[in-house]
């Protein structure tokens, strides 16, 4: 391996140093090493041993123990439940699902429904004509055969429309690719971009470490770019330029830039004019845009509205053959949550012929993503309409969620910023907080003697003493001798009251344990 | 790239070779190099440009292409309708999905249902129940939440009491792995084993070109093993061991066997005997047995049950520290084909913590599976017993389904066989036939000068003739020089005689036109 190119991604608890370029140094190529030996007394994969995973990491398999220890014993811990803010994963809190979309699901399970009277007794008229308008899509009616690798035509046609309802500018089902959520979407496009660790992709800092860990799951270099905490998260075009010429004078040659927005961890909402500048940045650099927008109908700001990188693109007049462009969707997110649906897209243009076979073929060898999920990524691009039975009681549903998504983000974030060291910047959009920890040195001091990062330190503490689980800012990287940690929105609004006390007690108690 | 270890995967139509070792072949080192330079133009992943699909590839397009050619004008060709005999899909040729099954699919989608007095109108009242109980088995009961990684847990725990059911020894939940059908869970295994093109994977030739595509999409080594024509697609353990042996001399560590049982596309079913020596070849040569048992419950002869090697491997006395074996199930295949529902499980015994603790880290990047699917993996394991209100019809749905699969077999392969120069094994089970097509000198002729495969000519002029899609043998890999294709038994049953007599039309006047 070439010591040269080593990049070690950021773990969670362990004392390995946040995601950084090992040019010349000794310490990186020695961890390089380590996983180089472990790999063969295991028989195991050096990219897979390198891969690391923070949201799902350590402090949550503790928090499981912890959870099990609860079953058994109630009264053995300070706290009643164990609250995981570690996942955006709003079901699991007790989020509903959408009625209108669970209804077309059942239906659409179990077709033969659809020919008795007794049916609309249970189910809405309106899911019922849209369970029918489905599976006339549907080759041979057939909802439990492999569909087209790319996912069924008539609903890659719907969810293009829905597209281009949403920007204003022509979309076309022949450039969707249904997935099972966004995450497959992500590793087709690794696998397809990366040859070798001298293929580099571009990713904020911090950022979700589904891209951190599928680069070094495919054996690529992350490059990253961090996020300007002091101006709300900013994204910086003269830093993408800066760390891109970084990593061409390594030798690394910078095939796409990954941009989060909303933004995960860090809920901010990019606006028009930056956009603009990235998409110019892609396009004179000659680098794929991959354009993570799962979280496009989750936002609490009024000034903010979500633009589409490919809106942006067409609207300063790029067409197909100026830059390739991707952007991913997921029915795990926005205001309908299904997460264990395991729907979603990605919207591919820009690339040449050739090139989409390439992608076509890597979709083929897993046949097809699930048809249930396929449907409800068709739904959620076109809910119900004015006028249509559910309509209101949809547009209910909906409100609801979001409305109380919002006040949950203001709470939680005023709530840490009422804290001494700790300063939190707006969650605009997504369903995270990425709140800073000023720790005092003492506290610093006392995770470095148990061997631990100070961030993953205060996050274990915080487990320990209250039962909520929050993922630490290494998982997702950050500027090197700052902590974060990163927080759901996602618990209901009744317990929030109740998070934030025992939050502050918590902490109060760890700053008088440890104030300088 | 090492030109010592370039294998290259074998090609549906193209003229390269089948699946071989290029040790010092100029021929394969100048395709190893043409790739080098196609994935350098077109920027996209050697990996990926050098990965083969063929029961998608391009007979299946042109297959697509024809039946649009249809829609627009049914009289422009001389066939009716295109039925699809590459891939084992059983719900896009008509089978009808188990009616209980879909029943608890569609209440677990739309749990409101449960509470509602209407419901037992449509539903049987052991599907209520049973919806139920798998909701208790769900936390918060939330079938839209992102579950453990591994899948839920009280599923889990259903399904190893059904393997336990199955094979009289004891199986644990926390050894299932549920997954998006069984394809994730190879290409899982594969990104566990292999670190580079010295890893190698000793897999049957002819295979399921899942294998060939998750190697080479990993960048590691096919080592192919010969099924022998001339004993059924038999197994012969010492071939093992020569190509075992071959491998290691050429430098290159053999990770894993990959046994397909029944079959696939060779459709024979191991003996016992048989079994005892692969699992004591694999305990002795220190190598994963990654077993392939997705057909397990299709096998149309009375002699020869299914074993599961787990159960072969403790019946001869081996526990998990003999050896590590992985299990592969999918619910797209069996009696109840449901494919789009993206189903299925690994079962991994014989791993040390270390490396389970790995494979829990990729199953974490990907979230988890679709909950759908992880519950029709566990009706599947788990189907209604004697005494359950569906269990008549129930059993009636899935003996109607087999029996006419094993008529389906029977009729196809005496067709085959009553062929001049087509000798056909027997389907014991799986879903398909691989005639052997012994072609004239002049049609391997005809083939070659329009630089195809002879196998790959046959099955282009049989689509074009009779709309029948059947796969190229080269997409499977088959001995230097032999020519087969792969033949789906899925068209429903009232259509083999008119599927029959095209077939035989068709060879007839191929065979008239090229007879040396």
């Amino acid at each position: 391996m070439a010591a040269a190119m080593v990049r070690t991604m950021s773990t969670t608890a362990a004392g390995t140093p946040p995601v950084s370029v090992a040019t010349i140094n000794p310490k990186l190529v020695w961890v390089a090493l380590i996983c180089d030996r472990i790999a063969g007394r295991l028989k195991v994969s050096i990219s897979v041993l390198k891969c690391e995973y923070a949201v799902r990491g350590e402090i949550v398999t503790h928090a499981q123990n912890l959870q099990q220890e609860l079953q058994k014993n109630p009264e053995s811990l300070p706290f009643d439940e164990i609250l995981y803010c570690n996942i955006g994963n709003p079901q699991s809190l007790g989020q509903q699902p959408v009625t209108y979309f669970r209804e077309v699901l059942s239906l659409c399970d179990h077709p033969a429904l659809l020919d008795k009277s007794e049916t609309h007794a249970l189910y809405s008229s309106d899911a019922i004509e849209r369970a029918w308008q489905i599976l006339e899509k549907i080759p041979g009616r057939a909802t439990g055969a492999y569909s087209h690798s790319q996912g069924i035509k008539g609903l890659r046609d719907e969810i293009a429309a829905g597209i281009a309802a949403r920007d204003g500018f022509h979309a076309s089902g022949d450039n969707i690719f249904l997935t099972d959520g966004a995450s497959p979407a992500v590793h087709m496009m690794m696998q397809l971009l990366i040859s070798s660790e001298s293929d580099g992709i571009l990713c904020p800092i911090p950022q979700y470490p589904l891209y951190s860990a599928s680069i070094a799951l495919h054996g690529g270099s992350l490059v990253p770019y961090f996020l300007n905490e002091e101006t709300g998260w900013g994204l910086d075009v003269d830093e993408l330029k800066k760390q891109l010429e970084e990593a061409r004078s390594k030798g690394i040659t910078v095939r796409a830039l990954v941009v989060i927005n909303p933004g995960n961890p860090t809920g901010q909402v990019l606006v028009e004019e930056n956009q603009k500048k990235i998409v110019e940045f892609c396009k004179n650099e000659g680098l794929v845009l991959l354009a993570d927008e799962v979280y496009q109908e989750n936002i609490y700001v009024e000034d903010k509205p979500f633009h589409s990188f490919k809106k942006i693109a067409r609207s300063l007049g790029y067409t197909d053959d100026d830059l390739p462009l991707v952007s991913f969707q997921s029915v795990s997110k926005g205001y309908y949550g299904e997460c264990g649906k395991r729907g979603g897209y990605m919207e591919i243009t820009g690339f040449s012929p050739e090139v989409r076979e390439q992608i076509y073929k890597v979709a083929s060898v897993n046949l097809c993503s699930n048809v249930s999920g396929q449907i409800l990524a068709s739904l959620v691009m076109n809910p119900p309409k004015a006028g249509d039975e559910s309509f209101e009681s949809f547009m209910s549903e909906k409100d609801g969620i979001l409305s109380s998504l919002a006040r949950r983000a203001k709470a939680l974030e005023e709530a840490f910023n009422s804290l001494e060291g700790i300063t939190c910047n707006k969650a605009e959009g997504a369903m995270y907080l990425f709140p800073r920890l000023h720790l005092p040195q003492k506290a610093i001091g006392a995770a470095q003697a148990v061997g631990t990062a100070p961030d993953a330190y205060y996050a274990k503490r915080l487990l320990e003493a209250t039962g909520i689980v929050v993922v630490p800012g290494s998982g997702f990287g950050q500027v090197p001798g700052t902590w974060h940690f990163r927080c759901t929105i996602l618990p209901q609004e009744d317990k929030i009251p109740a998070i934030v006390s025992r939050l502050k007690e918590f902490h109060e108690k760890f700053m008088d344990e440890f104030r300088d």
